[in-house]
């Protein structure tokens, strides 16, 4: 099924031989970005076989026009797209007038490495330009974890067989496309073009919403290393362009370096007016600090986060690359320093999917920069939603809700709805409880309760405002429903009653209610700002909230002692996902829609989520019995799925299961599952691999203020071992079949608790 | 709420003065066609102000490309557009070298009468070319019912005020576009342009699907209505387009008449080589024959047409030309000569809704047919289906269905599925049924039953062998329930076990079992030859068929009495339309999607639809208690929901109820209460206003192969006559309060029940 052609690596991504119709893929695999910017493993040269050309800058989008079969009241007006920016990394060859290109020349060598240790993308490559004459060069490029607004390129080149001249032609480009354009427009409008010998500085807007970036560059050519050549480039611009242009007299055999230094801001960070002298700037301190300075810091911040997050698996190679490939990727979409940005499915390696922000980042990425990057950081991810709550208010709103009810959307850039397909952006609300379980999550990782009084009680009331509104009273049940819903499991549309929605929701208005009455405890003066700012009914809300949620409809069998997935499951055709034939599967490629609707067959966890979120709710054979019924009727369709089956088969002692899924989530764009890796990599569902070893083989659970381990590694694992942020500490895990060490490397003491034993550290 | 400016008139839809406002809205209203072509009320000369150019040639479509959000498996390729053709009726006038053009001149006066007795349109206007300069016209149209390839224009002026120089251009165009085209592309290719002294053909060819459409024209000026003056033209031609220009030395005073003859041939119709030649000749002979003889051909066509399709309303005046306006309509969208054709939502009055072919058609257009129209017609629209079967079977295995399951399509132009939104194209499947009542209906009515042996049985037993397949057995319930459909009731989707359609599919299955054992015993030859071609298993398809129609789970609420539209429906808040704020009305354009969904209300009959078609499976009781709890639920969006309740309103004897629907229904495009006429007329919905005054206030109903009346007219209503082909006989109807008068216009002998008493004719 899948695509293995990378060779295995503990540190290392290595691509060792020259395939054109892989190298998109590659493109996404091989991305490097700072959390701030991020840039897809396209080349510096001239390529025009199969490409996507992509160059990220957080927070820079665009709204394109929405494009729907038939308009529905509430649509939002337009689809937030992650947009393709300047291409900084651009440096044409002609080498004794034939262009440099891949997909033209004969390649002769060829290597690619990720270098997740040190954060760098490595490309040695050679090729014949003519019989007799060969081009040689090993190109390293970096963004700059510590200056985010730096990208660095060093290439070295060597020509055989004979002095020819060799046209030089670094550039800057804003002149891009976005392949996923809904009415092939370009989206960015040259504002102005500057450029100098040796230099230059250019600066776009996007249309609609005037996003100004600004891109410099600065370069210099070393003949082995020495002192830098003068040059006397010619040099030009068009609109959104400029470049040098020169011709170096290469010398048979001798090495070149050329070095670029792009430096790009945005307004997304400075003034407009400032751009294009701050960009100039910035591009002209790193070329004077020089490419060996930048790396050497690129080298130290890597080790530093490695430092921190870092997992080893002993005994298990591929499962050691792919979790470090996950790690890696994770640290390099989202750093937390800024809480505007947020984790895109896709993060920096793709177009596909638009906005930055799904539920994705509450239930599935916050454990992983909660114990990887720590409390600063997730609180972050927190306060991004708290920064969005008004918007989540006009969206509800536009539904017909009221009373500061709040909905948050299912896909934003910027806190507004960018979603348009009814049955997901009206009807796939339990979003709204992710959002609550984070912040619950996060104060139960961190202990933060500060953080309820300044900002999280405001977005629990408006989000159980929007809980009791959407409940609504069923005179035949005599209990609270919930209709027209669609769960996690976007196989299933327009339900009533799923129990999922149902269960979070009524958790959402309890929690709500917890806080409240916690804050004013705590801080009666924060609870009074809030109450006014809000209009908060304390008396009649609270009562209305705990007249609703003790008194919901959940759909259950009692005979198989199971919760159903919604009303009127059981009338479904019941088939097993083993049933189907191989044809079929995926069956969001072969079937119609209609069909995968009133198939029994489950996209991803859905009542299992609940029980994967509320794990304390249950006893093991609840979910056992759940785990049972539901799993075999998964497809697993959704990027997202296995690694909720893992922490919860590891969990019940199921260990082939959960290994299985683990293969399924772990390397799951390495070896390209789902045949889609060139679209870019499964960000989000990355942080769900970490899920699956911390808490799936390593047991990790926190329970009343104090970390768990219940270990159950996989027979072949060795050992498993990791760093964590836990509370005010940072701990190092080590944890096999035989043993366990832990031991805390810096902060307050703690309690761990493993195999039910308490560690005092 | 709505818009009335026409004059009311018995015969006339008359426009008495000039408002440019609602001009758009008058070319639709105003709309000529002969079942074959038809053209919006767009001016002849130049007109710069707001419209919609619309020249429709039935059969001839554009399969655009489709526009949808996120595309789903099974969505069709292409959405089939009714296609904008050549601008035939052009001719410019330059007045003394001013543009004559409505919009930018003075409008002294200004008459425009759709006359429906005689079939033609008929306009009067005088503008102020300049300061003491007036041109007056009146301009004569109409599309010969008898010639389907001609149309003819008299157009006569006059100047005031001085003679001057008249410049007149003829022209042809088929350089026109789609307003709804969704790429904004153009669709027609030019072929060939020949022009000659008063005369041209020009020939064009559609994208994609190579229509091929021939126009040619002629024209002659008289002066004073003596002979044809010699005129000395300017020959010219472009791209798509060809002209005459001339110039007049017109006498102030003197009254002038120009003569314009298109004929437009497509190769729906003829081969493409023969395109040109044809439309020369069919133009050639139309101007030998004159405008005088073509409009007597056209009184004489519409005088025989009223003969046998007329009604009237004796004290209603209103209620007189509503559904005359609605006779005239549906009599030139449809003429039933053709099985291709059928008739469109918009007819030839608009482009919206693209496609040819709803459920409308037998579900409300088939009864006017058969009524006014005779045999022929509404067997051609049966065969009109019988002809798609093989597209449908093949749509139906796109959606999984096999051994020749048919699922017909919800729009189409040539069988083929157009329409995209999943929960209607692969969810409202109830057509289906729809298409399968069509044959019973005729059958009934027509007591053809050898239509059944060489048609409708293949085409029940495809609808059959789909409902078989698409029930499954529900273990939970021990009964056959369908899942996930979407029924009559557009504000519902997704839906499961939907009463409406679970009792056309079980009646579906049933029907075909029936005509089976008919046919076997009616004509054994036929049969063999369906079983060999259908391939169909008598032995177990026939047991399958009776185990699963004998087990079909049906929503019921025994407590009021009532079946439910679908499962769960009373776990939705009960309110009634009435409640609703005049602000939140129509909901469609209030509220956003989910919520419409998860309401109560219903925008068509859809329970209703069930008790319509089947009348006689339940007792009058059963209705009402139906009926009073549906009825308010339902805010009536859709422009097919009033004409249902009518017939029930006025079957229970509930007048007032009745007549407030029949309001809605009978002028709703001539008063525009939706306000969207400028798009154009709503067809299929005039079919209902027929239904809803004979089957309504005449009580007309079939049983057992004899007619029924028990008339109840709306208190004012003196009396209400019609003639209907019934059977073999064509009837004069004519019914008031106090008595009745049946009289036999032609053929067999029949029996008529009025009030319960047999009348033997």
């Amino acid at each position: 099924m899948h695509n293995k052609y990378l060779v295995t690596d503990e540190w290392k991504i290595i691509e060792d031989r020259w395939n054109p119709s892989l190298h998109q893929g590659s493109e996404s695999l091989f991305s490097i970005g700072n959390g701030f910017m991020g840039q897809r493993a396209n080349f510096e040269e001239s390529y025009s076989g199969q490409s996507l050309q992509g160059s990220y800058l957080g927070g820079v989008y665009y709204p394109d026009k929405t494009r729907v079969g038939w308009w529905k009241n509430g649509y939002p007006e337009y689809f937030a797209k992650v947009l393709n920016s300047v291409n900084w990394i651009g440096i044409r060859f002609r080498v004794d007038g034939v262009e440099l290109d891949l997909a033209q020349l004969k390649v002769l060598d060829f290597y690619r490495e990720l270098n997740m240790k040190e954060g760098h993308l490595l490309r040695r490559f050679k090729v014949e330009i003519r019989e007799g004459l060969t081009f040689e060069a090993e190109v390293c490029r970096f963004i700059s974890m510590k200056r985010k607004e730096i990208g660095a390129i060093s290439y070295q080149f060597k020509i055989k067989g004979g002095d020819v001249p060799v046209e030089i032609i670094p550039y800057l480009d804003f002149d891009v496309e976005n392949h996923d354009s809904n009415y092939d427009e370009k989206f960015w409008e040259g504002l102005e073009e500057n450029v100098a010998t040796q230099k230059a500085v250019i600066k776009a807007r996007t249309r609609k919403l005037d996003f100004q970036v600004a891109a410099a560059m600065r370069y210099e050519l070393y003949h082995n290393e020495s002192a830098p050549l003068p040059l006397y480039p010619e040099e030009s611009t068009r609109d959104k362009y400029a470049e040098n242009a020169f011709t170096l007299q290469a010398k048979a055999g001798e090495k070149y370096s050329l070095y670029k230094y792009a430096a790009i801001c945005s307004s997304f960070h400075y003034p407009k007016d400032s751009l294009v002298a701050k960009a100039d700037e910035l591009a002209s301190q790193a070329r004077r600090d020089g490419f060996k300075t930048l790396w050497a810091e690129q080298k130290a911040d890597w080790q530093q986060r490695w430092e921190q997050s870092d997992i080893s698996i002993e005994g298990d190679a591929e499962a050691q690359q792919g979790i470090r490939f996950n790690i890696f990727h994770l640290s390099q979409t989202y750093t937390g320093e800024d809480a505007r940005l947020n984790i895109g499915p896709k993060g920096f390696t793709g177009e596909k999917y638009g906005g930055s922000t799904y539920w994705d980042t509450e239930a599935y990425c916050l454990p992983f920069y909660m114990a990887s990057a720590g409390k600063e950081v997730a609180r972050n991810l927190l306060v991004y939603r708290y920064n969005h709550l008004e918007k989540a208010i006009e969206n509800a709103a536009k539904l017909g809700f009221s009373n500061g009810a709040a909905l948050y959307p299912m896909v934003t850039m910027n806190g507004e709805e960018c979603h348009n397909e009814w049955e997901i952006t009206f009807e796939e609300i339990h979003r709204n409880g992710a959002i609550a379980f984070g912040i619950y999550n996060y104060v139960r990782y961190f202990g933060d309760e500060a953080y309820l009084a300044e900002y999280g009680l405001e977005v629990l009331m408006a989000i159980a405002r929007f809980w009791a509104q959407r409940f609504n009273w069923s005179e035949s049940k005599k209990q609270y429903v919930m209709l027209g819903v669609t769960g996690p499991n976007e196989y299933e549309n327009n339900v009533n009653n799923n129990w999922y929605t149902n269960y979070l929701a009524k958790w959402c208005i309890e929690y709500a209610a917890e806080v409240y009455a916690r804050v004013a405890e705590m801080d009666p003066a924060a609870l009074q700002r809030i109450v006014a700012k809000t209009g908060f009914n304390a008396e009649g809300e609270l009562k209305q909230w705990q007249e609703i949620s003790s008194n919901v409809y959940f759909p259950v069998n009692e005979e198989l002692g199971i919760v159903l997935q919604q009303e009127g499951y059981l009338d479904k055709e019941q088939r097993m996902a083993d049933d189907l034939e191989l044809s079929e599967r995926p069956i969001n490629q072969h079937w119609s829609w209609d069909r995968i609707l009133r198939s029994c067959f489950i996209k991803q966890a859905d009542v299992l989520q609940g029980f994967y979120f509320f794990e304390d709710h249950f006893s093991k054979e609840e979910l056992e019995r759940n785990f049972d019924f539901y799993e075999p009727r998964t497809v697993h369709e959704s990027s997202l799925s296995p690694c909720v089956h893992v922490v919860q088969a590891a969990y019940l002692g199921k260990m082939d299961k959960a290994y299985e899924m683990y293969l399924r989530t772990s390397r799951l764009d390495l070896d390209d599952y789902n045949r889609e890796v060139h679209e870019g990599l499964h960000i989000t569902s990355m942080a769900g691999t970490w899920m699956s070893v911390v808490e799936g083989f390593g047991g990790m659970r926190v329970r009343n203020g104090q970390l768990h381990f219940n270990p159950r590694l996989p027979e072949h694992w060795k050992s498993l071992a990791f760093k964590i942020n836990f509370r005010n500490s940072v701990l190092k895990i080590r944890l096999s079949s035989q043993d366990h060490a832990i031991e805390k490397l810096s902060g307050d003491s703690v309690e761990v608790v493993v195999h039910g034993e308490t560690i005092s550290l």
